[in-house]
Protein backbone atom coordinates (compact mmCIF):
# COMPACT_ATOMS: atom_id res chain seq x y z
CA UNK A 1 0.00 0.00 0.00
CA UNK A 2 1.50 3.28 -0.73
CA UNK A 3 2.13 6.35 1.48
CA UNK A 4 0.13 9.39 1.20
CA UNK A 5 1.83 12.43 2.84
CA UNK A 6 -1.33 14.43 3.23
CA UNK A 7 -2.92 11.53 4.72
CA UNK A 8 -0.27 10.52 7.39
CA UNK A 9 -0.47 14.28 8.36
CA UNK A 10 -3.87 14.36 8.38
CA UNK A 11 -3.83 11.29 10.63
CA UNK A 12 -1.76 13.02 13.22
CA UNK A 13 -3.65 16.25 13.00
CA UNK A 14 -6.26 14.32 13.88
CA UNK A 15 -4.34 13.36 17.35
CA UNK A 16 -3.46 16.47 18.28
CA UNK A 17 -0.08 16.63 17.09
CA UNK A 18 1.56 19.67 15.40
CA UNK A 19 4.88 19.80 16.36
CA UNK A 20 7.79 18.80 14.23
CA UNK A 21 11.36 17.45 14.91
CA UNK A 22 13.77 18.97 12.72
CA UNK A 23 16.69 16.69 12.48
CA UNK A 24 19.42 19.45 12.27
CA UNK A 25 22.12 16.89 13.23
CA UNK A 26 25.06 18.53 13.48
CA UNK A 27 28.07 16.51 13.99
CA UNK A 28 30.08 18.89 16.13
CA UNK A 29 27.19 19.21 18.59
CA UNK A 30 26.39 15.62 19.15
CA UNK A 31 26.61 15.00 23.03
CA UNK A 32 29.56 12.26 23.78
CA UNK A 33 27.19 9.63 24.94
CA UNK A 34 25.54 8.71 21.39
CA UNK A 35 29.40 9.28 20.12
CA UNK A 36 30.57 6.13 17.86
CA UNK A 37 33.28 5.42 15.57
CA UNK A 38 32.16 7.29 12.41
CA UNK A 39 30.89 10.46 11.88
CA UNK A 40 27.47 9.02 9.86
CA UNK A 41 27.30 5.97 12.99
CA UNK A 42 27.49 9.25 15.05
CA UNK A 43 24.87 11.19 13.34
CA UNK A 44 22.58 7.69 12.68
CA UNK A 45 22.94 7.16 16.50
CA UNK A 46 22.39 10.40 17.62
CA UNK A 47 18.94 10.27 15.36
CA UNK A 48 17.88 6.96 16.70
CA UNK A 49 17.68 8.06 20.14
CA UNK A 50 16.43 11.68 19.72
CA UNK A 51 13.55 9.59 17.07
CA UNK A 52 12.98 6.72 19.96
CA UNK A 53 12.34 9.46 22.57
CA UNK A 54 10.14 11.65 20.30
CA UNK A 55 8.05 9.79 17.88
CA UNK A 56 4.70 9.49 19.78
CA UNK A 57 4.84 13.45 19.98
CA UNK A 58 5.50 15.10 16.90
CA UNK A 59 3.59 14.98 13.56
CA UNK A 60 6.62 15.01 11.42
CA UNK A 61 10.40 15.14 11.29
CA UNK A 62 12.26 17.40 8.97
CA UNK A 63 15.97 16.40 8.52
CA UNK A 64 17.74 19.35 6.65
CA UNK A 65 19.47 17.85 3.85
CA UNK A 66 22.85 20.30 4.53
CA UNK A 67 24.00 18.69 8.15
CA UNK A 68 23.91 15.20 5.77
CA UNK A 69 25.77 16.56 2.79
CA UNK A 70 28.15 17.94 5.01
CA UNK A 71 29.90 14.82 5.38
CA UNK A 72 29.41 13.47 1.74
CA UNK A 73 28.52 9.53 1.36
CA UNK A 74 28.66 9.26 4.88
CA UNK A 75 26.45 11.88 5.92
CA UNK A 76 24.04 10.42 2.79
CA UNK A 77 24.44 6.96 4.19
CA UNK A 78 23.15 8.38 7.31
CA UNK A 79 20.83 10.35 6.24
CA UNK A 80 19.31 7.48 4.23
CA UNK A 81 19.34 5.21 7.47
CA UNK A 82 17.69 8.04 9.57
CA UNK A 83 14.61 8.02 7.02
CA UNK A 84 14.68 4.62 7.30
CA UNK A 85 15.00 4.03 10.59
CA UNK A 86 11.60 6.37 10.99
CA UNK A 87 9.91 4.91 8.36
CA UNK A 88 10.54 1.61 10.48
CA UNK A 89 9.79 2.56 13.96
CA UNK A 90 7.09 5.15 13.25
CA UNK A 91 5.45 4.47 9.90
CA UNK A 92 2.57 6.89 10.86
CA UNK A 93 5.32 9.90 11.30
CA UNK A 94 6.33 11.45 7.84
CA UNK A 95 9.74 12.25 6.48
CA UNK A 96 9.69 16.05 5.09
CA UNK A 97 13.00 16.32 3.56
CA UNK A 98 14.15 19.59 4.29
CA UNK A 99 16.45 19.94 0.67
CA UNK A 100 14.94 23.43 -0.32
CA UNK A 101 15.84 21.93 -4.34
CA UNK A 102 14.60 23.21 -7.80
CA UNK A 103 15.87 23.66 -11.34
CA UNK A 104 14.91 23.85 -14.29
CA UNK A 105 12.25 21.52 -16.43
CA UNK A 106 13.37 17.64 -16.83
CA UNK A 107 16.64 18.66 -14.54
CA UNK A 108 14.75 18.54 -11.74
CA UNK A 109 13.52 14.64 -11.94
CA UNK A 110 17.27 14.06 -10.39
CA UNK A 111 15.95 15.66 -6.90
CA UNK A 112 12.60 13.63 -7.33
CA UNK A 113 14.76 10.33 -7.60
CA UNK A 114 17.17 11.74 -4.54
CA UNK A 115 14.30 12.40 -2.20
CA UNK A 116 11.60 10.14 -2.99
CA UNK A 117 13.08 6.87 -4.65
CA UNK A 118 16.07 6.98 -2.95
CA UNK A 119 15.72 8.62 0.40
CA UNK A 120 12.37 7.74 0.64
CA UNK A 121 10.88 10.94 1.84
CA UNK A 122 7.11 11.51 1.97
CA UNK A 123 7.55 15.46 1.19
CA UNK A 124 10.27 18.05 0.33
CA UNK A 125 11.06 22.01 0.54
CA UNK A 126 11.84 23.51 -2.57
CA UNK A 127 12.45 27.26 -4.26
CA UNK A 128 10.19 29.22 -5.78
CA UNK A 129 12.67 31.89 -7.92
CA UNK A 130 12.12 30.06 -10.73
CA UNK A 131 8.47 29.68 -10.85
CA UNK A 132 5.68 27.58 -10.86
CA UNK A 133 6.52 25.46 -13.63
CA UNK A 134 10.02 25.21 -12.69
CA UNK A 135 8.73 22.79 -10.05
CA UNK A 136 5.82 20.91 -12.14
CA UNK A 137 7.74 17.43 -11.53
CA UNK A 138 7.95 17.54 -7.85
CA UNK A 139 3.97 18.73 -7.64
CA UNK A 140 3.77 15.93 -10.40
CA UNK A 141 4.38 13.36 -7.55
CA UNK A 142 0.49 13.62 -5.79
CA UNK A 143 1.29 11.30 -2.83
CA UNK A 144 4.32 13.12 -1.55
CA UNK A 145 4.04 16.96 -0.11
CA UNK A 146 5.46 19.68 -1.86
CA UNK A 147 6.59 22.67 0.45
CA UNK A 148 7.34 26.08 -1.28
CA UNK A 149 9.23 28.54 0.43
CA UNK A 150 7.11 31.42 0.64
CA UNK A 151 8.66 33.73 3.81
CA UNK A 152 11.39 32.35 5.56
CA UNK A 153 12.21 33.11 9.16
CA UNK A 154 16.28 34.50 8.55
CA UNK A 155 16.48 37.77 9.55
CA UNK A 156 17.23 39.22 6.25
CA UNK A 157 14.69 37.38 4.35
CA UNK A 158 12.25 40.42 2.95
CA UNK A 159 15.13 41.88 1.03
CA UNK A 160 13.52 40.50 -1.79
CA UNK A 161 10.19 38.34 -0.38
CA UNK A 162 8.98 41.80 1.14
CA UNK A 163 9.44 43.84 -2.28
CA UNK A 164 6.07 44.94 -3.02
CA UNK A 165 4.14 44.62 -6.10
CA UNK A 166 0.31 46.02 -6.99
CA UNK A 167 0.55 46.85 -3.24
CA UNK A 168 1.10 42.91 -1.60
CA UNK A 169 4.58 41.83 -1.02
CA UNK A 170 6.28 39.32 -3.15
CA UNK A 171 5.88 36.40 -0.75
CA UNK A 172 2.21 36.83 -0.80
CA UNK A 173 1.97 36.54 -4.94
CA UNK A 174 4.49 33.51 -4.56
CA UNK A 175 1.47 32.30 -2.07
CA UNK A 176 -1.25 32.90 -4.53
CA UNK A 177 0.02 31.79 -7.24
CA UNK A 178 1.55 28.15 -5.19
CA UNK A 179 -2.16 28.15 -4.30
CA UNK A 180 -4.59 29.11 -7.30
CA UNK A 181 -2.58 27.91 -10.26
CA UNK A 182 0.10 25.22 -9.38
CA UNK A 183 -1.55 23.54 -6.51
CA UNK A 184 -3.92 20.48 -8.83
CA UNK A 185 -2.83 17.55 -7.13
CA UNK A 186 -3.40 19.13 -3.55
CA UNK A 187 -0.15 18.10 -2.59
CA UNK A 188 1.26 21.99 -2.13
CA UNK A 189 1.81 23.63 0.97
CA UNK A 190 4.10 26.65 2.21
CA UNK A 191 7.36 27.26 4.48
CA UNK A 192 6.47 30.31 6.59
CA UNK A 193 8.72 31.38 9.63
CA UNK A 194 7.34 31.85 13.36
CA UNK A 195 10.00 34.97 13.30
CA UNK A 196 7.32 36.89 11.10
CA UNK A 197 3.90 35.80 12.99
CA UNK A 198 2.28 38.91 11.27
CA UNK A 199 2.85 37.48 8.04
CA UNK A 200 1.88 34.06 8.87
CA UNK A 201 -1.46 35.91 9.13
CA UNK A 202 -1.62 37.47 6.01
CA UNK A 203 -0.46 34.09 4.10
CA UNK A 204 -3.13 31.97 5.92
CA UNK A 205 -6.02 34.72 5.04
CA UNK A 206 -4.57 34.39 0.94
CA UNK A 207 -4.47 30.45 1.51
CA UNK A 208 -6.96 29.55 3.57
CA UNK A 209 -6.38 25.79 2.76
CA UNK A 210 -2.85 25.49 2.51
CA UNK A 211 -1.01 23.74 4.60
CA UNK A 212 1.77 25.41 6.32
CA UNK A 213 5.41 24.48 7.10
CA UNK A 214 6.53 27.56 10.16
CA UNK A 215 10.14 26.70 11.01
CA UNK A 216 11.73 29.35 13.44
CA UNK A 217 10.51 28.48 17.12
CA UNK A 218 12.93 27.68 19.73
CA UNK A 219 16.80 29.25 19.12
CA UNK A 220 15.52 31.63 16.22
CA UNK A 221 13.11 33.15 18.77
CA UNK A 222 9.96 32.81 16.60
CA UNK A 223 6.81 33.34 18.96
CA UNK A 224 4.69 29.89 19.48
CA UNK A 225 1.52 31.27 20.14
CA UNK A 226 1.32 33.57 17.68
CA UNK A 227 2.59 31.14 15.25
CA UNK A 228 -0.56 28.90 15.91
CA UNK A 229 -3.29 31.67 16.02
CA UNK A 230 -1.94 32.81 12.79
CA UNK A 231 -1.33 29.56 11.04
CA UNK A 232 -4.08 27.47 12.16
CA UNK A 233 -6.81 26.77 9.44
CA UNK A 234 -10.89 27.05 10.01
CA UNK A 235 -10.74 23.93 11.57
CA UNK A 236 -8.01 24.43 13.91
CA UNK A 237 -4.76 22.40 11.99
CA UNK A 238 -3.52 23.19 8.84
CA UNK A 239 0.45 24.00 10.27
CA UNK A 240 3.30 22.24 11.14
CA UNK A 241 5.16 23.76 14.00
CA UNK A 242 9.02 22.95 13.04
CA UNK A 243 11.78 23.43 15.84
CA UNK A 244 15.16 21.46 15.99
CA UNK A 245 18.13 22.41 18.20
CA UNK A 246 15.72 23.14 21.02
CA UNK A 247 15.22 19.93 21.12
CA UNK A 248 18.05 17.67 20.21
CA UNK A 249 20.51 19.68 22.03
CA UNK A 250 18.08 19.89 25.06
CA UNK A 251 21.01 18.59 27.05
CA UNK A 252 24.56 17.66 25.74
CA UNK A 253 24.74 14.95 28.62
CA UNK A 254 24.20 11.25 29.05
CA UNK A 255 20.22 12.37 29.55
CA UNK A 256 20.26 14.05 25.95
CA UNK A 257 17.42 11.75 24.36
CA UNK A 258 15.22 12.25 27.99
CA UNK A 259 15.81 15.69 27.59
CA UNK A 260 14.87 16.19 24.20
CA UNK A 261 11.61 14.42 24.94
CA UNK A 262 10.79 16.83 27.89
CA UNK A 263 11.62 19.66 25.66
CA UNK A 264 9.05 18.34 22.98
CA UNK A 265 6.39 17.48 25.37
CA UNK A 266 6.88 21.42 26.71
CA UNK A 267 6.20 22.45 23.14
CA UNK A 268 3.54 20.32 22.17
CA UNK A 269 1.30 21.38 25.44
CA UNK A 270 2.57 25.37 24.50
CA UNK A 271 0.96 24.21 21.25
CA UNK A 272 -2.45 22.70 22.66
CA UNK A 273 -2.83 25.47 24.87
CA UNK A 274 -2.28 27.76 22.13
CA UNK A 275 -5.12 26.32 19.93
CA UNK B 1 49.06 26.67 -3.83
CA UNK B 2 45.40 27.67 -2.99
CA UNK B 3 42.95 27.81 -6.33
CA UNK B 4 41.16 31.57 -6.73
CA UNK B 5 37.83 30.84 -8.83
CA UNK B 6 38.31 34.40 -10.12
CA UNK B 7 41.55 34.15 -11.39
CA UNK B 8 41.20 30.24 -13.34
CA UNK B 9 38.27 31.58 -14.58
CA UNK B 10 40.63 35.51 -16.18
CA UNK B 11 43.29 33.01 -17.62
CA UNK B 12 40.78 31.16 -19.12
CA UNK B 13 39.00 34.63 -21.02
CA UNK B 14 42.69 35.74 -21.62
CA UNK B 15 42.79 33.18 -23.89
CA UNK B 16 39.83 33.59 -25.51
CA UNK B 17 37.62 30.94 -23.71
CA UNK B 18 34.15 31.57 -22.87
CA UNK B 19 32.13 27.78 -23.73
CA UNK B 20 31.38 26.19 -20.61
CA UNK B 21 30.35 22.37 -20.62
CA UNK B 22 27.27 20.93 -18.57
CA UNK B 23 27.89 17.98 -17.02
CA UNK B 24 24.36 17.13 -16.61
CA UNK B 25 25.09 13.34 -17.20
CA UNK B 26 21.67 11.85 -18.02
CA UNK B 27 22.43 8.10 -17.23
CA UNK B 28 19.68 6.85 -19.80
CA UNK B 29 21.08 9.21 -22.35
CA UNK B 30 24.65 7.34 -22.05
CA UNK B 31 25.86 6.34 -25.41
CA UNK B 32 26.61 1.88 -25.37
CA UNK B 33 30.01 2.74 -26.44
CA UNK B 34 30.63 4.40 -22.92
CA UNK B 35 28.72 1.88 -20.36
CA UNK B 36 29.96 0.07 -17.28
CA UNK B 37 28.97 -2.83 -15.46
CA UNK B 38 27.71 -0.25 -12.45
CA UNK B 39 25.67 3.51 -12.99
CA UNK B 40 28.21 5.43 -11.13
CA UNK B 41 31.53 3.77 -13.35
CA UNK B 42 29.06 4.43 -16.42
CA UNK B 43 28.78 8.45 -15.29
CA UNK B 44 32.10 8.67 -15.06
CA UNK B 45 33.76 6.99 -17.89
CA UNK B 46 31.33 8.87 -19.91
CA UNK B 47 32.24 12.38 -18.08
CA UNK B 48 35.75 11.23 -18.65
CA UNK B 49 36.02 10.58 -22.44
CA UNK B 50 34.12 14.15 -22.71
CA UNK B 51 36.46 15.76 -20.85
CA UNK B 52 39.29 14.45 -22.65
CA UNK B 53 37.65 15.53 -25.76
CA UNK B 54 36.91 19.33 -24.51
CA UNK B 55 39.05 20.26 -22.08
CA UNK B 56 41.63 22.61 -24.24
CA UNK B 57 38.62 24.40 -25.14
CA UNK B 58 36.35 25.22 -22.47
CA UNK B 59 36.78 27.90 -20.05
CA UNK B 60 35.00 25.54 -17.16
CA UNK B 61 32.54 22.48 -16.57
CA UNK B 62 29.50 22.68 -14.88
CA UNK B 63 28.18 19.21 -14.03
CA UNK B 64 24.54 19.85 -12.82
CA UNK B 65 24.37 17.82 -9.14
CA UNK B 66 20.45 17.06 -10.43
CA UNK B 67 21.60 14.07 -12.56
CA UNK B 68 24.29 12.31 -9.79
CA UNK B 69 21.94 13.02 -6.70
CA UNK B 70 19.77 11.43 -8.79
CA UNK B 71 21.59 7.85 -8.41
CA UNK B 72 22.18 8.20 -4.24
CA UNK B 73 25.57 7.46 -3.23
CA UNK B 74 26.91 5.78 -6.45
CA UNK B 75 25.87 9.30 -8.17
CA UNK B 76 28.21 11.27 -5.73
CA UNK B 77 31.02 9.43 -6.15
CA UNK B 78 30.65 9.62 -9.81
CA UNK B 79 30.15 12.96 -8.87
CA UNK B 80 33.26 13.32 -6.83
CA UNK B 81 35.30 11.38 -9.39
CA UNK B 82 34.56 13.95 -11.57
CA UNK B 83 35.19 17.05 -10.06
CA UNK B 84 38.82 15.17 -9.30
CA UNK B 85 39.42 14.40 -12.77
CA UNK B 86 39.00 17.33 -13.93
CA UNK B 87 41.48 18.87 -11.21
CA UNK B 88 43.91 16.23 -12.04
CA UNK B 89 43.59 16.30 -15.82
CA UNK B 90 42.66 20.13 -17.17
CA UNK B 91 43.81 21.81 -13.08
CA UNK B 92 43.45 25.38 -15.10
CA UNK B 93 39.81 24.39 -16.04
CA UNK B 94 37.51 25.88 -12.81
CA UNK B 95 34.62 23.27 -12.06
CA UNK B 96 31.21 25.45 -11.78
CA UNK B 97 28.89 22.95 -9.23
CA UNK B 98 24.97 23.34 -10.34
CA UNK B 99 23.69 22.85 -7.23
CA UNK B 100 21.16 25.54 -6.59
CA UNK B 101 21.44 25.74 -3.45
CA UNK B 102 20.20 28.14 -0.17
CA UNK B 103 19.21 28.23 2.92
CA UNK B 104 19.28 30.07 6.12
CA UNK B 105 22.18 31.72 8.34
CA UNK B 106 24.73 28.60 9.35
CA UNK B 107 22.36 25.82 7.66
CA UNK B 108 24.76 26.85 4.64
CA UNK B 109 27.55 25.32 5.86
CA UNK B 110 26.76 22.77 5.41
CA UNK B 111 26.44 23.17 1.32
CA UNK B 112 29.45 24.80 1.82
CA UNK B 113 31.31 21.73 3.13
CA UNK B 114 29.56 20.00 0.56
CA UNK B 115 30.85 21.73 -2.18
CA UNK B 116 34.19 22.85 -1.56
CA UNK B 117 35.77 20.57 1.03
CA UNK B 118 33.79 17.44 -0.02
CA UNK B 119 33.53 17.55 -3.55
CA UNK B 120 36.39 20.49 -4.61
CA UNK B 121 34.26 22.41 -6.62
CA UNK B 122 35.59 26.31 -7.86
CA UNK B 123 31.99 27.70 -8.06
CA UNK B 124 28.55 26.85 -7.02
CA UNK B 125 25.02 27.97 -8.05
CA UNK B 126 22.59 29.51 -5.17
CA UNK B 127 19.19 30.61 -5.11
CA UNK B 128 18.55 34.46 -4.14
CA UNK B 129 15.36 34.24 -2.38
CA UNK B 130 15.78 33.83 0.99
CA UNK B 131 17.70 37.06 0.51
CA UNK B 132 21.63 38.01 0.26
CA UNK B 133 21.77 37.64 3.84
CA UNK B 134 21.08 34.00 3.72
CA UNK B 135 23.85 33.25 1.54
CA UNK B 136 26.87 34.72 3.10
CA UNK B 137 27.91 31.66 4.26
CA UNK B 138 28.84 30.88 0.49
CA UNK B 139 30.12 34.53 -0.26
CA UNK B 140 32.68 34.18 2.83
CA UNK B 141 34.99 31.75 0.64
CA UNK B 142 36.34 34.18 -1.17
CA UNK B 143 37.87 32.01 -3.28
CA UNK B 144 35.24 30.40 -4.44
CA UNK B 145 32.82 31.36 -7.16
CA UNK B 146 29.09 32.15 -5.91
CA UNK B 147 26.72 32.25 -9.19
CA UNK B 148 23.23 33.71 -7.83
CA UNK B 149 20.21 32.90 -10.01
CA UNK B 150 18.72 36.51 -11.71
CA UNK B 151 16.94 35.45 -14.42
CA UNK B 152 16.21 31.84 -15.42
CA UNK B 153 16.75 30.11 -19.03
CA UNK B 154 13.24 28.26 -18.12
CA UNK B 155 9.75 29.31 -20.31
CA UNK B 156 8.01 30.08 -17.05
CA UNK B 157 11.02 31.80 -14.83
CA UNK B 158 9.26 35.35 -15.40
CA UNK B 159 6.80 34.18 -13.10
CA UNK B 160 7.97 36.07 -9.80
CA UNK B 161 11.53 37.11 -11.63
CA UNK B 162 9.51 39.62 -14.01
CA UNK B 163 7.18 41.24 -11.46
CA UNK B 164 7.99 45.02 -11.11
CA UNK B 165 8.49 47.09 -8.46
CA UNK B 166 9.61 50.76 -8.39
CA UNK B 167 9.68 49.97 -12.26
CA UNK B 168 12.10 47.31 -12.24
CA UNK B 169 12.12 43.84 -12.65
CA UNK B 170 12.74 41.45 -9.27
CA UNK B 171 15.57 39.96 -11.60
CA UNK B 172 17.11 43.17 -11.77
CA UNK B 173 16.87 44.06 -8.01
CA UNK B 174 18.76 40.30 -7.33
CA UNK B 175 21.07 41.62 -9.55
CA UNK B 176 21.56 45.33 -8.27
CA UNK B 177 21.44 43.98 -4.44
CA UNK B 178 24.10 41.31 -5.21
CA UNK B 179 26.86 43.61 -7.18
CA UNK B 180 26.22 46.45 -4.98
CA UNK B 181 25.43 45.41 -1.47
CA UNK B 182 26.56 41.46 -1.11
CA UNK B 183 29.65 40.98 -3.27
CA UNK B 184 32.12 42.68 -0.59
CA UNK B 185 34.85 39.94 -2.11
CA UNK B 186 34.47 39.70 -5.42
CA UNK B 187 33.49 36.44 -5.90
CA UNK B 188 30.00 36.64 -6.37
CA UNK B 189 28.51 36.44 -9.99
CA UNK B 190 24.93 36.34 -11.81
CA UNK B 191 22.68 33.61 -13.67
CA UNK B 192 21.47 34.58 -16.44
CA UNK B 193 18.96 32.51 -19.34
CA UNK B 194 20.71 32.86 -23.17
CA UNK B 195 16.70 32.62 -23.82
CA UNK B 196 16.29 36.25 -22.60
CA UNK B 197 18.94 37.94 -24.47
CA UNK B 198 17.25 41.35 -24.17
CA UNK B 199 17.25 40.23 -20.10
CA UNK B 200 21.00 39.84 -20.21
CA UNK B 201 21.35 43.31 -21.53
CA UNK B 202 19.11 45.35 -18.94
CA UNK B 203 21.65 42.97 -16.14
CA UNK B 204 24.80 43.46 -17.91
CA UNK B 205 23.99 47.34 -17.86
CA UNK B 206 22.58 47.02 -14.35
CA UNK B 207 25.50 45.39 -13.42
CA UNK B 208 28.59 46.35 -15.64
CA UNK B 209 31.19 44.29 -13.77
CA UNK B 210 29.80 41.19 -12.69
CA UNK B 211 30.47 38.01 -14.61
CA UNK B 212 27.40 36.47 -15.82
CA UNK B 213 27.37 32.35 -16.26
CA UNK B 214 24.49 31.90 -19.23
CA UNK B 215 22.71 28.59 -19.56
CA UNK B 216 20.32 28.10 -22.29
CA UNK B 217 21.94 27.54 -25.56
CA UNK B 218 21.65 24.74 -27.64
CA UNK B 219 18.73 22.14 -26.88
CA UNK B 220 16.89 25.00 -24.58
CA UNK B 221 17.42 27.52 -27.84
CA UNK B 222 19.48 30.13 -26.31
CA UNK B 223 20.70 33.14 -28.68
CA UNK B 224 24.09 32.38 -28.72
CA UNK B 225 25.14 35.06 -30.70
CA UNK B 226 22.94 38.04 -29.00
CA UNK B 227 23.80 36.17 -25.28
CA UNK B 228 27.65 36.96 -26.55
CA UNK B 229 26.99 40.70 -27.37
CA UNK B 230 24.67 41.60 -24.99
CA UNK B 231 26.58 39.41 -21.85
CA UNK B 232 30.17 40.39 -22.24
CA UNK B 233 31.44 43.39 -20.58
CA UNK B 234 33.17 46.44 -21.54
CA UNK B 235 36.27 44.66 -21.91
CA UNK B 236 34.54 42.15 -24.21
CA UNK B 237 34.62 39.66 -21.54
CA UNK B 238 32.80 38.91 -18.26
CA UNK B 239 30.45 35.97 -19.61
CA UNK B 240 30.52 31.95 -19.46
CA UNK B 241 28.25 30.52 -22.12
CA UNK B 242 27.02 27.09 -20.79
CA UNK B 243 25.50 24.43 -22.83
CA UNK B 244 25.06 20.79 -22.10
CA UNK B 245 23.21 18.40 -24.04
CA UNK B 246 24.21 19.39 -27.27
CA UNK B 247 28.16 18.41 -26.67
CA UNK B 248 27.24 15.57 -24.31
CA UNK B 249 24.83 13.62 -26.72
CA UNK B 250 25.92 15.26 -30.25
CA UNK B 251 26.19 11.30 -31.02
CA UNK B 252 25.13 8.08 -29.49
CA UNK B 253 27.56 6.07 -31.35
CA UNK B 254 30.89 4.79 -30.88
CA UNK B 255 32.16 8.14 -31.99
CA UNK B 256 30.72 10.72 -29.51
CA UNK B 257 33.38 11.94 -27.89
CA UNK B 258 34.87 13.09 -31.06
CA UNK B 259 31.25 14.61 -32.11
CA UNK B 260 31.05 16.21 -28.52
CA UNK B 261 34.92 17.65 -29.37
CA UNK B 262 33.51 18.90 -32.65
CA UNK B 263 30.41 20.05 -32.04
CA UNK B 264 32.66 22.18 -29.03
CA UNK B 265 35.06 23.74 -31.40
CA UNK B 266 31.42 24.84 -33.69
CA UNK B 267 30.23 26.86 -30.42
CA UNK B 268 33.45 28.04 -29.66
CA UNK B 269 34.22 29.15 -33.09
CA UNK B 270 30.46 30.81 -33.07
CA UNK B 271 31.53 32.68 -29.94
CA UNK B 272 34.69 33.85 -31.11
CA UNK B 273 32.91 35.00 -34.08
CA UNK B 274 30.16 36.74 -32.18
CA UNK B 275 32.71 38.50 -30.22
Amino acid sequence: MSRDFRQLLEAQWEQGKFLCVGLDSDFEKIPEAARQAGVGETILAFNRAIIDATRDLVCAYKPNSAFYEAHGDEGWKALRATIQYINDTAPDVPVILDAKRADIGNTNNGYVASAFNHLHADAITVHPYMGGESIKEFLARKEKGIFVMCKNSNPGSGEFQDLEVDGQPIYIHVARAFAEKWNTNNNCGLVVGATYPADIKRVREATPEMPLLIPGIGVQGGDLEQSVKNGKDAHGRGFILSTGRVILYASNGSGFAEAARKKTTELDSAIRAAL
